[in-house]
């Protein structure tokens, strides 16, 4: 039977999400609980994409194939009894055989949180990224306007990526919003390329202290190039929120 | 020249705020960045109280004496420079030489937070206590308004706790608000013994699960015994929000 799973994660005391030699990273850890739940044979895990060292998820999904007797609303418990008090099975479902975690995603959606007051906050020193000066939000929401849209991101990706083929991708929606001392970024599109949300976030971020001009970003969609955008924004302040699935497949 | 420093911390790394010998204290910690701003010369700080292991502040005080020739407005930079990232200072000035950071507190208060959802969350697991089944918020209001008041709160005291003198304090303020999947205590009073905060939680939390009734606050009164109330909440839900002084000291 293929299970799908929803976790949540602090992603602070790993070296990302894909497992490496020698590492500590959130897919070994999980594969390493089904292991001993399946009484010491290896279970391979799949995840919708990696995530990088210090990245948190609230809704990271991935799928595994299990043919032990668990009923379905026991698998998460006996799952959870076994993780490390860091990463949380929020969800497992059955699904169809031919149901893939990578494949057959339809959207995604990441939030990045900066803490914002003057002040640093011992609290959040793993979970959101110190701007100290205050944000202009108008500007950041002229910025994030010209982000949706079907666009070739090749800019927004970092310099060492691997990415073959076509790097457009489809922003459905780039949002911007103050809560208390936090501002708070959503992005939801077709796919992501690596690194892209933290250089978008970087690049708005000097958009909101009137560094650069929102129009930098049209710029970037006809240079395509690195350099005419901001720094890249740290891992700490990035979540996978939710991955999107067609209806009929979860 | 004689300074109050308000500080903010997350207490999960540390032993504590007491210096003790061989383990990382906040005292510690704070006395090693003020030795370092004064060319190796010792610095001692007094502060408004103890705070256990994995015990937080957003407003714990403290006081020391320093001849440095360093401005009003440098002297919290300088020092935050120093300290690591969970121990952030908020605000530094200089006081008369007779204020003193523990005998002036006139009032103190203490905020616990319960993560009252179905899963775990791991971001909140330094941060708050995980109690899985709803609490019922009108009888827990019952309860904190029967340990308002003036009392003999002998029996809110750690077993081992070697508290001298009477154990008679006047709680201002007992109070309990839902805050999404959050539940939030605030304690204002005169003053709390060794583990008072925690035991009072512990209490009401029971009582919150209808597993206790309000009225066995009343009988602790009375009784005066430990074994009247409810566990001992974790350290970890506990945050020392502010510490009160006479307008005309600070």
């Amino acid at each position: 039977m293929r299970y799908l799973a929803t976790v949540k994660y602090d992603g602070t005391r790993y070296a990302g999400y894909q497992v490496q030699p020698n590492q500590m990273t959130i897919q070994s850890t999980i594969e390493a609980a089904l292991q001993q739940l399946h009484k010491g044979a290896a279970v391979k895990i799949t995840a919708s994409g990696r995530t990088d060292a210090g990245v948190h998820a609230n809704g990271q999904t991935f799928h595994f194939n299990s043919s032990l007797a668990i009923a379905n609303s026991k698998w998460k418990l006996a799952l959870n009894a076994l993780l490390p008090d860091d990463i949380v099975i929020v969800e497992i479902k059955q699904v169809s055989e031919d149901f893939h975690a990578r494949y057959d995603v339809i959207e995604k959606t990441y939030k990045y949180v900066i803490w914002n007051g003057a002040d640093a906050n011992p609290f959040e020193r793993h979970y959101s990224y110190h701007i100290r000066r205050p944000l202009d939000l108008a500007l950041i929401a002229n910025g994030c306007h010209l982000l949706e849209g079907q666009h070739d991101f090749t800019a927004y990706c970092a310099a060492n990526s691997q990415v073959k083929g076509s790097k457009v991708r489809t922003i459905y929606q780039a949002k911007c919003e103050q809560q208390g001392d936090y501002v708070v970024f959503t992005f939801t599109g077709s796919g992501f390329l690596y690194n892209m949300v933290r250089i978008m976030v970087g690049t708005l971020v000097e958009v909101g202290l009137a560094e650069r001009k929102p129009e930098t970003i049209l710029t970037s969609f006809e240079h395509l190039k690195r350099s005419d955008l901001g720094k890249t924004a740290p891992a700490h302040g990035l979540y996978l929120e939710k991955v999107g699935y067609p209806g009929d497949k979860v």
